[in-house]
């Protein structure tokens, strides 16, 4: 059988963009961006729109977009709300189209539309997203959003955890230390998640400023099914894609 | 006590220069560059040189320097010798200054140099230089040297065992996820380490050129108490510079 290449990289600072023209990209940014994008989908919004600068979110505002900005993990003052999974309540987004601009995630995605496909992974959609994965025909690029270009815990577990499924369903094959580093550290992780993740600096970061009551939440499986993939530019339900 | 701030660095692409300034940097390039320098003070080296460039290094030769030069694992043909540890014997070395070119490590030595003090970490000199390091009087960045810029495993659990010691110490605090990662990569490491480097990319490549016999020594701890340091951009032995 021929086996398809599984990467995952740590870092947006590491994405070669030219090697992945013909993969799947995954974007990990489990706490919270990427939590927060399928929670949308999962409560009913029709659409996002990934945008990367302050002023192009205010000027969906002033058109009439629903609009979801943080920097920092701190709502921006114009938008309607910020970056928590909480946030995006089926009363607010069900066929709604969602502005969305944060700190780490929608740079990433912007950067990340040059591969084949483009998608949002989390625990909450993990099943549904790997069997997405080993059901398509492409390399698979894990990408980890990191923090400010850092190496992060949560989004590498969660590339861990959807690697070593890959890895299992034999469909795919790896030379990436990366994946393997991945791999092991989800293995140490899983069997108390929510205390592995205890250590990682973005969880001391959203305890300092009281915005981490969504992390527990972000780090349950099989929230929904909802597997959110770029098209044009905006990110709609991968099941309209095909 | 005042706790001195450890952090950890997977890829040169990551590193942040003005971050560092006043700390010391521990460059990793276990298979094979820091290594091979770590062998070279062993076996009584004066001093080595890094250059970056290949015809840098060819202008040293002309002028009767001794030169280690290699692009990709291969011995560059106007080179006294490569990169294998192996070569930097008794009888080359010894009391020699040495020009030292690598597709990988000597880059990174050029680029560190901005830190208050920059030496070259390794198995080989992991004990002397872990006490070395608690001795000292700044915080620590572990720069791993990867490969093309991506992540490596040999290097990180080399981190990993260098920041256990360091945190066990308690002279160190960290906010740092890749070191918690390191740590825990090299707790899963420690029992078998050459069996677990097994999966290394660099294992592979290694063994595919025929260039891995010096593997097994790579990863031998406290072969040596030498700590290389760099002074005025050349390496010289710590104990010259205290």
């Amino acid at each position: 059988m021929h086996k398809r290449k599984l990467e995952t990289c740590f870092s947006p600072a590491l994405f070669e963009a030219d090697a992945h023209k013909d993969s799947i990209v995954v974007i990990l940014d489990i706490l919270r961006a990427s939590s927060a994008i399928c929670t949308a989908f999962a409560n009913g919004a029709a659409s996002i729109i990934p945008v990367t600068g302050v002023k192009e979110a205010m000027d969906y505002k002033s058109r009439g977009y629903l609009v979801a900005a943080e920097r920092d993990g701190f709502v921006l003052d114009f938008a309607d709300f910020g970056n928590s999974p909480f946030n995006f309540t089926k009363e607010k987004v069900e066929g709604k189209t969602i502005v969305y601009s944060t700190t780490n995630g929608t740079g990433l995605i912007n950067m990340a539309s040059s591969a084949y496909k483009t998608v949002i992974g989390s625990f909450l959609n993990i099943k549904s997203l790997t069997q997405w994965l080993i059901n398509q025909e492409s390399d698979v690029l894990l990408l980890c959003a990191g923090w400010k270009n850092r190496f992060n815990i949560e989004d590498t577990v969660c590339a861990g955890a959807i690697a070593e499924t890959l890895m299992k369903s034999d469909h795919f094959k790896t030379i990436c230390d990366s994946t393997y580093a991945a791999i092991d550290l989800w293995s140490m992780a899983r069997p108390d998640l929510p205390g592995y993740i205890e250590k990682a600096a973005q969880r001391t970061r959203l305890r300092d400023k009281k915005l981490d009551d969504c992390i527990g939440f972000c780090l349950t499986p099989d929230f929904t099914d909802k597997i959110p993939v770029i098209r044009d530019g905006i990110l709609v339900d991968s099941l309209l894609e095909e």
